[in-house]
């Protein structure tokens, strides 16, 4: 049986990033193949009447240590971007445009080491544009077609997708129909794919 | 150099009795000691301006779906109680009682087993009573002290401790001034006190 994970993730969620970082591994693991789906996490807070978590100071500045300790265990970079939040509408679109051209992941984990690795403004074209290059990708072709009108339809049905499936927050990951939640529940994600523990 | 985990808990906290399970036997791994804290979570969401996390219902239906994964992987039941979110006051009061008496972990884990394990309705005097019992504790005697006033006023000093050490939530540990949040946290919390991590 093929297993896929689909990944919905937003470039302005420190824990999308985390997760960002594990996800292939833990797909080549077991046997299990990444959809990427970039989504408007804003529109979901929205229609949810949800705040964001950093609302909450304490829960912000507990979030960000947090994030210190995520960082040692996964030896990656975090840092605190220096716009926060991001207007995150020309990554994502770039991110599904980079998909259509089939460069799902590395665009994807281009645009948030960008942003939570290094702290760069990626609502600034040149800043994604660099990063998409940096990784190897034609930052000029993809950034021409995540002007597309396909483009911004794609990024509207994952984020409708995304509702009527019941996402709250980023990252969500589908195995299926179960949902899983969080940078914090890849570890319960992989047993479900290994078949030791029931979705 | 001895170790200690100061654990805020809550009794309607659901999180709070998966992690109360794994505690002990982590503590012993770690060399460390359990300072049980019972404090009302329910001020703490009001001083936070927070609302209870199950007020999102999407995020209330993936919550029990999450409840039901960790309870395999734990091995220890967990159900939906027939009344929640329950008023935990009397609960929490015996449990500071409990502790005066000597027996705080014991009590802690009868409360929150009768609760989340069995589905109980913790706010009543005789369902406390009888869950202090079959884990061994005079109950009656449990019963008497949590009405002192020495108890109240405990059950006061550990919530405005948690405000003022930043809690927002349940469940809430200590290690010095590091704060750790979650039963998905305790992972961390051990790679802390191992000193594998910085936290």
């Amino acid at each position: 049986m093929s297993k896929t994970i689909e990944f919905f993730w937003e470039p302005g969620s420190p824990y999308t990033y985390l997760a960002a970082t594990q996800l292939e591994a833990l797909a080549k693991d077991t046997g299990a193949t990444v959809v990427w789906k970039p989504f408007l996490l804003g529109k979901v807070f929205e229609a949810r009447k949800m705040s964001l978590p950093a609302a909450v100071p304490q829960k912000a500045a507990y979030m960000f240590k947090d994030l210190a300790r995520w960082a040692q265990i996964y030896q990656t970079p975090v840092t605190m971007p220096k716009v926060f939040p991001v207007h995150s509408l020309a990554a994502s679109r770039a991110a599904i445009a980079a998909d259509q051209l089939g460069h799902a992941s590395k665009a994807a984990l281009a645009i948030l080491k960008a942003y939570w690795g290094e702290g760069q403004d990626i609502s600034q074209p040149e800043v994604l544009a660099a990063a998409l290059s940096k990784a190897g990708l034609d930052a000029a072709a993809i950034l021409a077609k995540s002007q597309e009108q396909s483009v911004k339809d794609q990024l509207k049905a994952n984020t409708e997708d995304a509702l009527n499936r019941g996402v709250f927050g980023a990252p969500s990951f589908f195995v299926g129909d179960a949902m899983f939640w969080g940078n914090d529940r890849l570890d319960i994600l992989k047993l479900v794919l290994q078949g030791k523990i029931k979705a």
